[in-house]
């Protein structure tokens, strides 16, 4: 079978591959010197499976994309009081490297910002953790999510560290506040550490799946942390982590993420999908280019908005039954609801993984009310696939919901508009 | 069959009651002439099944409600693009009656404080309406999301006109700005009117509803907006409805909302629930005290939360189906995946409206993986009715998700580990 | 004689003129389709001499340059706690046409910009006053500032008021904050007549020396407003009168100034000097490109400056005597302290004026400690404009504070170390 | 003779004394354990007379006093421009240790905030200096300012060094913008270093003479720094000296000052008087409760404001002659103009110490026009101590600019309209 979804990603890479805006990190040499052309997309379901095109194995520092799996650890580890008394959670509309602290508390407006995360650090592990444990707490904690041991890349580490004035501005403004209790040097010495650790495209699609699934990790089966966090770590994504254009992306993409500056963009949808993007050059947000362009394919293509109401995957699959026996028995996949990506990739899988015996089968559609351009190209794929194994394939479609039913490459399916006109010929 | 949802209703109404902190808006004689002690609550489902306690027919007038929906007659009616060239939607982190403009553009941040909410009135209707026309559209559109005919009161409309000092300043500013093109006056005098248009809380759940269920009102079946035109108002009303506490609404409540003056709250979870409490006394942001607490409640207690994994309430009920014959057969409902309020009243009305003919019933949870507080009381509840419609009733339930089943009231029933368990009598 | 004054006032014009940077203001036809390249500049000594050079009674509005003027008048008919309580005093670093007002009690940070202009014009005239009241006494009290009758310019007025929407905007926010307690239309129209005034270069000149004067207009001799007023009028002026480039106004040219968007600009230094200058052409900030380069070189050439020591007029002349007698006498004037522009200035009409009868005319300038640019050149044509009449000079110049002492067109000094070194002839 | 000045600030002093508001600097034990009903004031002439009252020799640390002067070093050392490019001059509006640039450069806004101080000490000394060499410098500079040694204490800046998270924080976000150069801990540490340098009230009083005095200290004639230095820094601290009060301050008091947080509390006229008071008490601004105080006193008392036209002290004694000859001789002190406390001062010295032979003297105010309290207290000093030295005494005063002349304790002096009628009886 043709690989429908890492079609649909490469096609999607190719589509954002020419769109060379935007600029490498400068701020430190190890950043500058990415390769600029570097791009990949990974997509990872809620039950484990990773989907991708492009350079999904190439490794690089996580960066800010480490704030809110080092937010969910603090929560985790601190419980939700104190960490709530030392970071808040509302949007600052502020650049992420801006020293915006809350008046009166100097309490950072939340843990996206560079203000937060710092905070945030100091506060995973256990109370009253020393720094060297505090950054092998940081260390575990993103490899459960990202379900293999990563490790620090030393070198860009270093070179962060002698850049860090900033970083050492903000730590010593929160420790004036007394929101931060830990000496300041060592704090930005191990967030430092933290931002350093080296992902993959595909462990960050893991990581993000593993927010979208409650906090388990989908292939370890780890409760990384409480659902709870979860839902913590995900609205303040939501509403906190594209820094300054929040509303835009609210609205547009609907999808709760984070980028970082080495060029990494994930997205988590409760429920449904974990992605990841991977392409170096930033706009002057300090965003991805072509990572928010993907995202915002992504969200228009297939309805992935926290607004958009999802069909759970298992109910797309109305029915999945035999009329007729005989050579003329008609196997009948009654689909319904709206159909989306994730609801679509699951007929894939059982359908023909489990390749049905009969020769004549029908997709029936008449339940389906609405479906997505990737869903709709899946279904076809489906059709195409049984072509080329010799079934014949009825498409039940009487409100015509796939408007232009065109499987190509070989495949070949009868649009009827009940289920009886399917089973007429095996009467 | 005891009314499970309105009385868990009365008894959170109950419960926020003895709260009479906060105080009545004071800035209109009309406003500040209400009755403090007034408090209601409706729940509508996206299959427009109301379910309600205390003064939810009790009309007041709709205020800043009424921003979300004429945000979206105003989308329907133009057209994205010329909405969003008028008006932003970024959460401002400012109280509802700042003037607060974007830079340069003179742009209001959002269309949920009054500079956008009064560009947005300007909006309505066809291009080249007159302020007639355009009170005429909302008042149309309004009745259209409540599913009934709507009227103004046209006493705290004069008042508010008398007081409109504010208004006025911001209308004249935006005219500055050329964002309003129109008279200031006359749409001030609009705006006005659109907030005195007078609703019950029914209507608001209605109304709320039917942002919930994809723009469709679920008692006329009438497309009010389009889908496209909902999902951007409710990620406005996600991160900008609540004015400036927003972080805190979006990560502990979690349900797009918006207040009004008046008392009123609404809330829809997409695909899930509409929601509305009327409590004139508000807390310093202007929002009613008593329907915050009610909203932070109905997110604790059923999983109403954005970040929440929903449970499609179709997909709920697994099979039903009998196993057996005879006196003997067994009525088998399997329900699955984790259970919330939407599912669950789903459940009790499907399989309690059509009851079993078999004299014995398993509710089978074996597929559940999470159950909340009020679900759990309505699979109780499904129990004890059946028991006194003289069933005999058994709980499959592995792993005890309901962990001290007891219906009450004259119900009761068996626990039993797998289906196997209850069939064996008829074996 | 040659006029030391008008000449200096000439070149200074001649070396700004080919400056054509910046823009007309163009938010009303009337300003747009002013005669850009109009140019003047006057001085007005607090003993009312007026010297001048370019368009100096060519008449244009007075614009902003009236908000000094109001608010001096509105002190002195209200007294200061009233308006003190309505308008603060601080520089608020914005544009003047914000809308920028305290916190909590709505109170414009002070009266130089809209917000506060407008505030102030509701407060001028008795209590109680009508709008036509007010807008007959702040023409009467700005025409006896000037020193003459002045009127408005109907069409202007006109013209800004279908344009007002901005200070509309303002002063329905001002009444909102109960700061405004009249009719905000009404208040809107009487300040754009206010800024309708007619004014030429030579009455701008005249009303800033009223100022310098302790408010005693140097003409009339009417004392306009008291002088704790003027004091307070001064120090806004210097904080707060060139908008959003205070500071660098303050440091480097230190005069009390004012600039309207007609193109005139006014400062006054106390006990010293009033200026008006008047070039349509604006910078970014709103100021008169031409006007701030005069008024930087004033300062610069004649240590105009607040926080440079002056010397008093007056004292200037120490002594003014005659030594020996018969044909041999010499008159011995005796200067000190630091010269600057004014003291020369009367020492010039002083000695002048009245023609000294001897021959032998000394100037001493012994005690004189510092002499600026303009002074010197003044000292030099006393020197020129006696030898002229016949006498023969003499520079008594031990330090040669006068350091290259040429006066030119058939004008010659001898410079000697000691007044005793003039007298010796006449031994 | 009784001391006019001492008398009248120690009168000042009883008057403050009782006003026990405000708070003791609590971020330091140093400065929390100070003595708080400390108490001081002096006044320094440009000609190097002191009058103090109170605690005016016990030593504190500067703090932050010494930002002007060492605003003053750096604009010295340096040139205007490199300092300029660094350290804006724009009042912040905000309190002095708030982290607050300009937008894009990263400029602090102005040198009399902790971001402004630090970057100028860093810019204290010749280019390239060191550490030690920048912190000699500026001692070096103050003691110059002082006409003394001056030496640091070193438990305070040890203390304070240890509580710097703030500063450091500054620092190092100013280094993030590359406006500091140096390594940010050791300029904060060198800053530390000048707040503690320890001065006394006597010698704040000369440091305020010596800006008010052109840069000459007045005692030793050192020009300190130039003349167009003082007037920047004079300038500055009319604007920003006293944070976000800079208004009223500027408008009420119209004094140039600095506070700093031990205690003490500067002024300096340009050409009158330097101004010290101390007292540890703080308000919420941080400056001297009664320090403020005896600043508005001083200001109304004596029109020490930069905005009234001050008289220069040597023009008040127009004319000092004897008219007549043998024992009814008359001697005649001719005063002129506005006398205010510089001119009185200096004319109660010229007068007293040179005493006048003649029996019988005249101080003729014909020629005056206006006398502040304190120079109308001293006119009658010098009365009532020529009586006692027994002189007859006449106050040539017609238009009664001496309302009530009462010299008091032995004082006598017979008001006449004109001098001849006091050289009648001597005819």
């Amino acid at each position: 079978m043709r690989p429908i979804i890492p079609d649909y990603l490469a096609e999607a890479l190719g589509d954002v591959e020419p769109d060379n805006s935007g600029d490498l990190a400068a701020y430190i040499p190890e950043l500058a010197a990415a390769d600029p052309e570097r791009l990949g997309v990974a997509f990872a379901t809620v039950d484990g499976q990773v989907h991708g095109a492009g350079d999904i194995d190439v490794p690089f520092t996580i960066q800010s994309i480490s704030k809110p799996f080092a937010y969910a650890l603090a929560l985790a580890d601190r419980g939700f009081a104190p960490v709530l008394a030392k970071v808040g959670v509302e949007p600052s509309g502020e650049a992420f490297n801006e020293i915006s602290l809350e008046g009166g508390t100097g309490r950072p407006f939340n843990p996206m910002i560079n203000a937060g995360a710092i905070t945030v650090h100091s506060l995973t592990g256990a109370e009253g953790s020393g720094p060297a444990e505090r950054v092998e707490r940081v260390l575990d904690g993103l490899s459960a999510f990202a379900g293999r041991r990563l490790v620090m890349d030393e070198e860009v580490c270093a070179s962060e560290m002698a850049h860090a004035h900033r970083n050492l501005a903000i730590a010593h403004m929160l420790r004036s506040h007394d929101v931060l209790t830990e000496d300041a040097g060592a704090v930005v010495d191990g967030y430092t550490r933290q931002c350093s650790v080296l992902v993959t495209t595909r462990d960050l699609a893991m990581m993000a799946a593993t927010l979208a699934n409650r906090g388990v990790n989908p292939l370890s089966g780890e409760q990384v942390v409480p659902e709870r966090v979860v839902r913590q770590v995900l609205s303040v994504m939501l509403s906190c982590g594209m820094y300054d254009a929040a509303g835009d992306w609210t609205t547009q993409v609907g999808i709760p993420a984070k980028s970082g500056v080495a060029g990494g963009l994930i997205g988590s949808l409760p429920g449904r999908i974990g992605i990841a993007t991977f392409s170096p050059r930033l706009d002057p947000h300090g965003n991805s280019v072509r990572g928010v362009s993907l995202f915002e394919r992504f969200s228009s293509d297939m309805g992935l908005h926290v607004m958009e109401v999802p069909s759970a995957g298992r109910a797309v699959l109305r029915s999945n039954r035999v009329v007729g026996s005989g050579p003329g028995a008609l196997r009948v996949l009654e689909l319904q609801g709206g159909i989306g990506f994730a609801g679509a990739e699951r007929v894939v899988r059982e359908v023909l993984e489990t390749a049905p015996p009969e020769t004549r089968v029908a997709i029936d559609l008449t339940r389906v009310h609405a479906i997505d351009d990737v869903a709709r190209r899946m279904v076809l794929e489906i059709a195409r696939r049984l072509t080329l194994d010799d079934r014949e394939v009825y498409l039940v479609d009487p409100e015509a919901v796939v408007p232009d039913p065109e499987p190509g490459d070989g495949g070949r399916v009868t649009v009827v508009r009940e289920v009886g006109q399917a089973t007429l010929p095996s009467a």
